[in-house]
């Protein structure tokens, strides 16, 4: 029989999508130009020309076998050092080979890091608001997702509602820093305290609780930011990566988890990773996509736009008097809507072509989410829309 | 704390890697051409020069966001298109883009079809002998796998023991044809018998049991041998491929899901293939080789060496007095050991630097496979040492 679970989800229809399938829908009405389409997270730079020129030359250098063969279940080994030599280049980090693990994107390094640690019944916390995608990759494996509400103050974590969340079940925590859909990134001072609560916890729970770090938005923190590599203030972090933003690659499906040597058993857990690949139909990303970006780590596209569309939507917002706290990376702004009902608010913004999600299903209510991974100019026209939007509807 | 099952896979050495490990350090003592190693099933023909051409045409010509961005989470729709009319022109059947789900190689294609069509506590039955990766595919997600023992006489079905076996907890069967290791190819008859059982058990049990159809050695049958596609004979069946072995790219990780039209509720199966890559972090194979398979999908890889590779060896071991039935595909052939214990057969072999796998792994005792994916030349070569091995010891 079909599996009733999985027919369940499909009358579930994501906002995000539903949205954003609107926004091409009115579109092939009015021009896409012309709609001020804030829904989806698809980083719109180009991809880095050496990214393609490493794809181009590798075809014609390799042998068939090199570049087409099976690669090693982990990952290549070269390629693995390659990801350790960046990350302790620019983290100041001792990884090995040994503790890095290539995936398909960060989802599939997500999906590795619950099997590893959790077993069905278990629970992990994560903090609103955050991807709703952690719904199903914690969940499906057995594993229960808990949600700490949101600190709304200034989008780090509410402490104090977590501390009375944290139980002997709890597994690991889930941090996504810098943040989809907040744009905040964690500041050292929130790394260290969960760290510090992290460590008493698993003092008195008797085992590691573990700390999974999604970071596919570690490179994009604008100008000043203080952004902490989490790894290097908890020993058992498993740092979940994805290529997807820094290079504009989000199809090619690559990412790593990588294991801070510093946490108990790193080695063997990495080669768990490999044993969990084979019940989940994973293994390896394309030997190919795995040599390109061991060629490209240390460098990103041209992300400064990000920032500079920040810059512009936060003036703009602000000065129309929504409450929204200044993203410190990513490419996306989260402020409060102008009325407690978010969905309300953003189905009125499609009157003036202004299509914003609600984010609710971010597990934060009255709040919206914009991603301005589009082009500048797109962002500056956009302002008249809003204006009109705010001004006439409040 | 560490998820204790994976920790426990960890000791239970996979015989093949052992022995492919072993071929491998032997060639460091005496040279690589030295080992006759016919342990692992890794394609040794080159990738189509077209293939090649492909991507780096798609590099040049296709738009950064058309080759790098996310594709649609069935896979693209083009693509999808393509690989439907290639099946339906060779195959003469009516699949649509949607009947198909683009995946990261067979291993994906089935990881889905098993969650699919089962919840844990279900079972799947497959045939002995089958490929040792079905267990960590079909256990991992709560549904037991059950074996057939085998039909050493031919290396098809063996019925009798099938129909004990099938019960009201049966959701799924699961098939290999042309078959690793066995190198059979399911005849017409064995597939017809096959599709009467289901039939007449889905009536008695009151749901559909699927057919699961893992077809990765499908373009690879010998001359004249009888090699029917299996979905034409029953309607629930679900169609796993993987590009790996016909056009020699294991390391690409591509493949799909193919539903046949005729099958009850088959476009929701495939958007429901959709919700499960959501849990199991596996999203969509990467787009540029989805563009790159669909431009090759009518072609292979020059196949023809694998069926001179088993011409040779069907008579040198039929001469030897090995009982072995001919392949009619694949690149495995498999003898029955000359002795009962064909893990201490296989260990004889070792000193004469003829190192084959032992099929105890496979299901099926007393006999060993010989993946042929190798130069003909070592082949021939292989056989002074097979003789000597053989008159030595027996």
């Amino acid at each position: 029989m079909l599996a009733q679970k999985y027919i369940d989800m499909l009358s579930r229809k994501s906002v995000i999508r539903e949205l954003s399938e609107y926004a091409v829908a009115r579109g092939k009405e009015i021009g896409y130009e012309n709609v001020f389409d804030y829904t989806l997270g698809n980083p719109s730079v180009p991809v880095p020309q050496s990214y393609n020129d490493s794809i181009v030359r590798l075809i014609s250098e390799k042998s068939g076998m090199d570049l087409h063969g099976y690669s090693q279940s982990l990952g290549i080994r070269e390629v693995r050092t390659a990801v350790a030599e960046s990350l302790n280049r620019r983290f100041d980090m001792n990884y090995k080979a040994d503790h890095i693990f290539m995936t398909s994107g960060a989802a599939g390094a997500i999906a590795h890091a619950v099997r590893l640690v959790t077993v069905p019944g278990d629970e992990i916390i994560t903090f609103a608001p955050y991807f709703p995608e952690y719904g199903p990759y914690v969940t499906h494996s057995g594993t229960e997702l808990r949600i700490v509400p949101p600190n709304t103050e200034d989008f780090q974590i509410n402490f104090e509602a977590f501390e009375e969340m944290i139980s002997a079940k709890t597994m690991a925590v889930l941090i996504n820093t810098p943040n989809n859909p907040s744009g905040i990134v964690y500041s050292t001072a929130t790394v260290k305290r969960l760290a510090d609560i992290l460590r008493r916890k698993s003092e008195e729970f008797g085992h590691i609780i573990y700390l999974i770090s999604d970071e596919p938005y570690r490179e994009i923190v604008f100008d000043g930011v203080d952004a902490p590599y989490v790894a290097k203030y908890y020993d058992a972090t498993i740092t979940c990566y994805s290529f997807s933003k820094s290079l504009s690659v989000p199809g090619d499906r690559i990412g790593y988890v990588a294991i801070n040597p510093a946490c108990p058993d790193a080695d063997m857990m990495i080669v768990m990773c490999g044993q969990i690949s084979r019940g989940i139909g994973h293994n390896c990303p394309s030997a190919i996509i795995q040599w390109a970006v061991s060629e490209n780590l240390d460098i990103t596209a041209d992300i400064s736009v990000y920032e500079k569309n920040m810059n512009i939507l936060y003036d703009a917002l602000t000065d129309l008097g929504f409450e929204v706290v200044r993203p410190g990376g990513t490419f996306y702004i989260f402020p409060k809507a102008l009325e407690d009902d978010a969905v309300a608010f953003c189905n009125k913004g499609k009157a003036y072509d202004f299509i914003g999600v609600p984010a609710d299903s971010f597990g934060c209510h009255g709040y919206f989410r914009l991603a301005y991974c589009i082009e500048t100019e797109k962002v500056e026209r956009s302002l008249e829309a809003l204006k009109k939007f705010v001004r006439s509807e409040y």
